[in-house]
């Protein structure tokens, strides 16, 4: 269901209107003409909307703030205008132009970007359309508006930090009931309806991911459901999470044991996994790099001798997507500010046998860290 | 749901091994030194997984036939690779090239393609990868992987259009039930959740789209679900789909009426609709062109003084994607073969009041067409 959308309740249009201009302003800052904004996450942050459509081109147009070009415009299929008709166009100074099959709708965007030099692309605008406005545009370089959008986007206002805490508690809620599903015997494809259906009922849009890895499962990071059936003894790591109607989503990780854990060397790897994803929460401050975070809890697992064993970095950003800036990864030198939010999420993975991860959202704060999700982060062993 | 994939049945090695050597063949034969294939349906295509993935690049590398590289590989990085074992790597002749978070994937790209000077991307790969490829590539040409794969995929061998068959056969029979939902009284919203439950009991993956247009909301193309209460008298639009296990679509729409419509022009519009959509889906045949069986449908509606309330083009071809190559649509001359498979679909808007669509899935035979979809084509009376 995922193109369903009743409910996409969005922020008024003085908060919409006041992102906007930071936009142009933060395009004019990055010497960027304009951005070009294909629907999805960047285009919701900016008009409340996150539209649709793949092969028919949509794009917001959002001149900076030095262009001569002043008016931006939100280029769409005439078919898909009625899709829009919530967004408050005129308060946000925003110019519908609609084209219909048959027109050619990026020379229209070339048409009101002549001169331009450098226009950026939102980084999850297609191929399609990325080589086709390329062609439009002759002369213009095409770079990511991610750089710029970004400077925005991860400076989360106190409505998006709510919608975060309230995607939270949802997901908590659901981690709360695991003992009701996660028993011997059942495959996880089984447990995972039943989550599915408890992320929903718990006030989410959808169940955009359920990862329920049991035993050799839980060593791949990214594992989905199988028709594995749930031993006893297995470990199982759970990683949840999907948007709720404001489109701000939650992500969870809780590993459980149903019964006692047959591997051996689960209870000292776990202790080693829990002081790292505690210690990297605690590292969390204005100031600190995003790359100290991940070496916090790097370290430490690495310090105990499990360094290979923990093979991603150890957060990203979360929002309206569930995967943006600010990625916590080596190399990442970006110094904290209060209202970035992320994910902090340490691994460790033995391949053909177990796998742990225990993953909260925490917000920056003025002074640490708030972490969001507040279920228990030790091994939870279920009756089996 | 999105994201779940718990059975994705591939076609088999020689298949797919067919696949990439025509794709090598292809592009050779469009002067093009490699495709970079990302996850989606192209992936799904070549080499039965279609992959996820968003920030972190995963392309499969397609060297042409001439290319001097002759070796596939497929670049992911490493934490995903487990999702990627069911792929027949060894028989299809790809190397598995794994990189880790701080690695730099698009420069290992271009290591494997030195010296092109045209390297192809798929149409959905997203910009923040189409530009990395591109400075990673230097003086390389980007071009789109769409004209090239779509020579492949919009010709659909035995098992694909078989795969089309059970899915148009499963949604006609969501389609028969409609009388159990649609009444007066309810939302669409909760029509629609009675439809996407039914969608995937009649053995579907998921609910891809749920269009319930009731009344005013027929009349945009593309609504979705809305809390409007359906009406005594009101005309409805149900377009709905989605993929099967194997990865082919459904998409059909009926046009129902919740009793007599009070609308006093929907007969007559109708008649015409039925006739445009009947003689269009008659005049499908090898040889003739994608845009003279728009022009069939158009030149009806049009005849009968209706042509500006039919303001789409009159079909997608459908497989992997739900809308993918050959577009029925002003422009394109195409001549239809054996094996196309696409949607035929003309409507009629009436702003503000009501609208009507009529869609079947039809397959391009050697002599005509064969539909796929057999619900009756009148306006459905449902009782009130």
């Amino acid at each position: 269901m995922s193109r369903r959308s009743l409910h996409t309740p969005a922020p008024d249009a003085a908060t919409l209107r006041a992102r906007l201009d930071r936009a142009r302003g933060a395009a004019a800052d990055a010497r960027t003409d304009a951005l070009l904004v294909a629907p999805g996450s960047d285009l919701r942050y900016l008009i409340g909307q996150a539209g649709g459509s793949f092969e028919r081109l949509t794009a917001l147009v959002v001149p900076s703030a030095e262009s001569e070009s002043t008016t931006p415009a939100l280029v769409l299929p005439k078919l898909e205008a009625p899709g829009y008709a919530d967004v408050p166009t005129d308060d946000l100074g925003v110019e519908l132009v609609t084209w219909v099959d048959g027109e050619d709708p990026y020379r229209m965007v070339a048409d009101r970007l002549a001169g331009s030099r450098r226009v950026a692309v939102s980084d999850t605008m297609v191929a399609l359309h990325v080589l086709g406005l390329r062609d439009a545009l002759g002369a213009a370089e095409q770079v990511l508006a991610g750089p710029v959008l970004r400077q925005l986007r991860m400076r989360k206002d106190a409505a998006e930090i709510a919608a975060l805490r309230t995607a939270a508690e949802a997901i908590d809620r659901v981690h709360a009931r695991m003992g009701e599903w996660l028993r011997p015997g059942r495959t996880e494809a089984e447990v995972g309806a039943d989550i599915a259906e408890a992320i929903v009922a718990e006030g989410h849009a959808s169940a955009e991911f359920v990862i329920v890895g049991s035993g050799p499962n839980g060593a791949s990071p990214h594992h989905d459901v199988s028709d594995r059936v749930i031993q006893r003894g297995d470990v199982v790591v759970v990683d949840i999470g999907g948007p709720i109607p404001e489109g701000y989503n939650s992500d969870c990780t809780r590993t459980y044991a149903v019964g006692q854990p047959s591997e051996p060397d689960v209870a000292d790897s776990y202790a080693v996994l829990l002081r790292a994803q505690r210690e990297a929460v605690a590292a969390v401050a204005p100031g600190v790099t995003a790359q100290d975070v991940d070496a916090t809890a790097r370290d430490i697992i690495a310090g105990a001798g499990l360094g290979e064993y923990f093979i991603h970095r150890t957060g990203h950003g979360i929002g309206l997507d569930v995967h943006e800036e600010p990625y916590l990864v080596g190399g990442n030198d970006l110094p904290l500010e209060p209202g970035m939010a992320f994910s902090v999420e340490p691994g460790v993975y033995r391949a053909g046998r177990w796998g742990a991860r225990i993953e909260d959202i925490v917000v920056v704060t003025s002074d640490g860290a708030e972490p969001l999700n507040n279920r228990p982060h030790e091994l939870t062993v279920l009756d089996a």
